[in-house]
């Protein structure tokens, strides 16, 4: 079966993947494009035979000419075409966040419920990403120990050029770790906190950057996570966990080749998170059209999308007052009680 | 375009790329197989809906519902294979070797080269290999200067359990670097040399590993090769070229992280070539379903698979003798004069 | 010239400098040693052909023997000790911490400062290792540029058997950072607070282990320290400094080889920190010997061992209060003005 | 005991050695010191108070005032003072080489043998490098298993500035190696070969740069050993042991801290020889100076200078003759039977 994907934002992520299932993936094919912008829309499905373009989401999803829904438009608009999708029974993937607010999030997971059938996917692909299998089949299989803390850094060669904002920092790229150390640890996030170091001097003004989010888990696991989006050398994901009888930790990226010259031996420090994340992320989206295909659903759902906004919301919160600020998480539904 | 693939021999290798094509890559789908065990033919071809079987090569060829010939039979058989495939016009890709003898290779050359059109690509799959590419990417930038000399390794955990032999060290093995080091050096081995050092005792009756394999390039340029079939440690492929100013290297393998645990700071060796290897691998067969897609040729052809053919004749003339061989190449037509 | 050391306090550290002095340093011999237990300063200087006992280090001291003091006794007892040498005008080292109480540090300054000579070295000895050293020489060239934040671990293999506590990973431990930071950074710390990650299940009743330790330099600089000294796996000292335009790190420790085998490439983790900074100690003596011998005075002062104290106390205080606390810090003379 | 020293030739490595017993190491004094160039012993004498001048080696030898001399004159003059000083029974540390000929070593041997007592030690230093101590510990250990190859390299950043020469590559530079081998597997070199890869455009007139030496072992381990001296980058030393279950190598050299900066991550390649091997210079001159005052010898002795020797002259001649050249090997007297 090749699954007859729709996609909702042209966008560059969004060209991505289209890219990515026209161009690299199996078992996928493009046939539904729609953007807010129709002449986008118009120019993508143009580079893509096969690919009708649609006035809007709602009716792309309905088109009955789409096996399954690819979102990747501006987040406030999450909400309303994962709902479209779930209402017509649609499986839907849609990138990070699941949705803007924590109550849509609940209203999302409402609605997949009433339809009896888990059918989304959040975008979060880092935990298809071979370093953090590794981390977590490390912490599975016990290698350290009882963990008991974890040291992460998140830092980018440089802030997107305008509108980047210290909350920003926290919404758009701390809630890869936020949504990593619940998978990793199999354990919600208890409180949070915000730590101010000295602030960059290239930093664009009223951005303070970088910041320390401490992550504190159910269990007392602390995880502490740099995020600094003007590192200026490159794009360096890092991560560490501390157990009773060891540690495990990425292996250092430093390119493929070591070359030694004038008095130094070096290696390549990824650009950006493309170069870093490539096979994460058609590993995600190979395994996403598989399940669609097989009819089953196996990565990051609704509950995790919900889950990372409600940390999202404490850090946000803790940044806003400089407190220490308890998560409050709704219970877990039943529906979602097997752990992905 | 979708490129209808009939596979030739479906054997492991076989049905590693069939695998390959149906569920990783993106634009083929195998629609023939045959085998000269036509159960397993059958066998192979039940478990991916849609291909059917052919009773051999030159039906499957001649079907007219193909349109890129894969050889992964074996060896003895790719010369009749291949050439069927030339003259019906089809793009074949042929697994190493191209041939088994010199003039069979030379014979496929004639046959390409009367049809006017580039249509062999040769399954040297390293020269895919992201490492591979960064090392020749340091020549071309000149980032070391001229190269002077290049230390290999290939390590395998353990030999094939039975019937490898001490030749099969050089055509089996060291064939990869064989065809490596004319890529990347862009020019042809010289000569040749054999170099015993002492005999694991793990080695298999009659096989001589480790082995010491000592290619001259043109220039001058040496290369040693250290081969090591029963390594067994783990798949451990090493390259480092030095030039008058600097040298390059892989990256040493050591996993996706790193483990400290009981007084060591650890990491993982791949375990065997798919480990190493799959990336290569897919991009070599991705790179070759494109090419038949946009009617080009990208990929190692006849020369180059001619080219190994006869430097691993020299290196088997030199095991033999026990002394240095000259490497006797035909001139290189025209034909095959763009490198690739 | 040879500098004539008389020792107080035979205990480990004591006898290690000792040997140090005697068998591997150049310019000093070891002419008298006391400690509160007697016979075991007889037994030492037993071993040492060449060495007095004396009753108390105030009769070693006054007896016109010793032209330096080395002080490795009980720390409450530090305090004596070098006012004594101060006052007899013999150049003093005195193993970490100076004096236990702030105040008693201040009262070593004062006399200090009244004999118009700088006499006093503290064993910070971490200053004298060649991997802070090339920290410091990184943020001083401007490597990495204006310098934000840095991490730190500071892991035992294991605590002492008995009665090591939550406040001695501060005072014992932590304490190595507190005067680095320092000494890196070229300012004071202005705050600390202490976090209290998952503890270990192998960490003796009552006492907390691991625990973060945060110190906010006078600039903004932010220091994150991991203590954890039940670490399991071996003697880990660890330190990324993070700066505007890079970071700068100790190099992994894993050893002087590297072993592949079993699947693994492998190295060393230091043992503990004889194995890990021996050098440093080495180092350490010997600068000391030479400032001795010529008249001057180059390492870690007493305004370093204040300041230490200080700061230690302000963890301390926040270990007790859970609170962010503000370091007091007396002006610093003109006297102690120069940078060491 | 403090050992008084006699320094023969004190040109650079003896001034050096100088500088070591009196401002590094413990437990020696230089009292005396010759060099065929009155006028610089006199310069050098002057710089270290204590230290008379004698008009040659045979004088300072009989002076009576030395308990050991230290041979650091140029290599033709080492048999002489070899001799003078084992003839007046004293122990003598000669620099490499021993001798500068087969039959010279042969007559130390003599002599010493004639005297009854292990008198002389030759500099092979990098026995006391800790890496070169791990490999020896890991092979001795098994860790590996039966060792089957080594792959060595010695690159020099450049060659000295005129007169060096493609035999000195060897005589002067591969004599290291040749020491080590014959040390690590305790067996002598039964033929060695030399290998011409490219000759570098920057390596001076006449001068072959770099070269491949091929050792080969009594037991059948082969050892290739690159030299390169003007490789540009650093000073960059490597051995890789090959054994039946794993290898061993010495760590990557890559300096005291790493550096994230302008996409790269990277550390610091030695300089020069004293860069790399300061701590073994020192642990050998430390080690002679306890056996000296502990009246017994422990480093490498005559034999190791004659097996050295005995070896340079089997890689020279296979220089000149492009062969394969067997080691011609004296019978080793029980005197010198006891490994080292």
């Amino acid at each position: 079966m090749t699954v007859r994907v729709g996609v909702i934002g042209a966008g560059m992520i969004g060209q991505d993947h289209i890219r990515r299932i026209t161009q690299v993936l199996s078992g996928g094919t493009v046939v539904a494009v729609t953007d807010v912008d129709a002449a986008r829309a118009q120019s993508v499905a143009d580079g893509w035979p096969g690919a009708a373009v649609y006035p809007a989401g709602r009716e792309l999803v309905a088109s009955g000419d789409v096996d399954a829904v690819l979102v990747t438009s501006w987040g406030p608009t999450h909400e309303d075409h994962v709902l479209a999708a779930i209402e017509a029974g649609l499986p839907v993937f849609c990138e990070k966040p699941l949705a803007t607010t924590e109550d849509a999030c609940l209203r999302i997971m409402d609605a997949e419920m009433a339809g009896g059938r888990r059918l989304v996917q959040v975008g979060f692909m880092r935990r298809y990403d071979a370093g953090y299998r590794a981390l977590k089949a490390a912490l599975d299989e016990a290698t350290i120990g009882t963990p008991l803390l974890m040291h992460c850094a998140h830092r980018n060669r440089s802030a997107p050029p305008y509108g980047f904002t210290t909350e920003g920092m926290i919404a758009d790229s701390a809630v890869h770790e936020i949504d990593l150390v619940q998978w990793l640890f199999g354990e919600p996030v208890a409180a949070t906190s915000i730590l101010k170091p000295r602030r960059s001097s290239r930093a664009a003004e009223g951005l303070h950057d970088p910041l320390i989010v401490l992550l504190e888990m159910a269990s007392g696991v602390l995880v502490d996570v740099e995020v600094f989006v003007n590192a200026g050398y490159g794009y360096d994901i890092r991560g560490e966990i501390v157990g009773e009888s060891g540690t495990v930790a990425h292996a250092e990226a430093a390119g493929e080749v070591t070359v030694k010259a004038g008095g130094a031996r070096r290696g390549r420090v990824p650009g950006d998170w493309r170069d870093r994340f490539a096979a994460a992320f058609d590993a995600e989206l190979q395994d996403w059209l598989n399940a669609v295909a097989a009819g089953t659903s196996t990565g990051p759902g609704s509950w995790d999308g919900y889950a990372a906004a409600a940390v999202t919301g404490s850090c946000l919160e803790a940044l806003r007052s400089g407190q220490r600020t308890p998560v409050t998480l709704a219970e877990r539904p039943e529906f979602y009680a097997k752990a992905l």
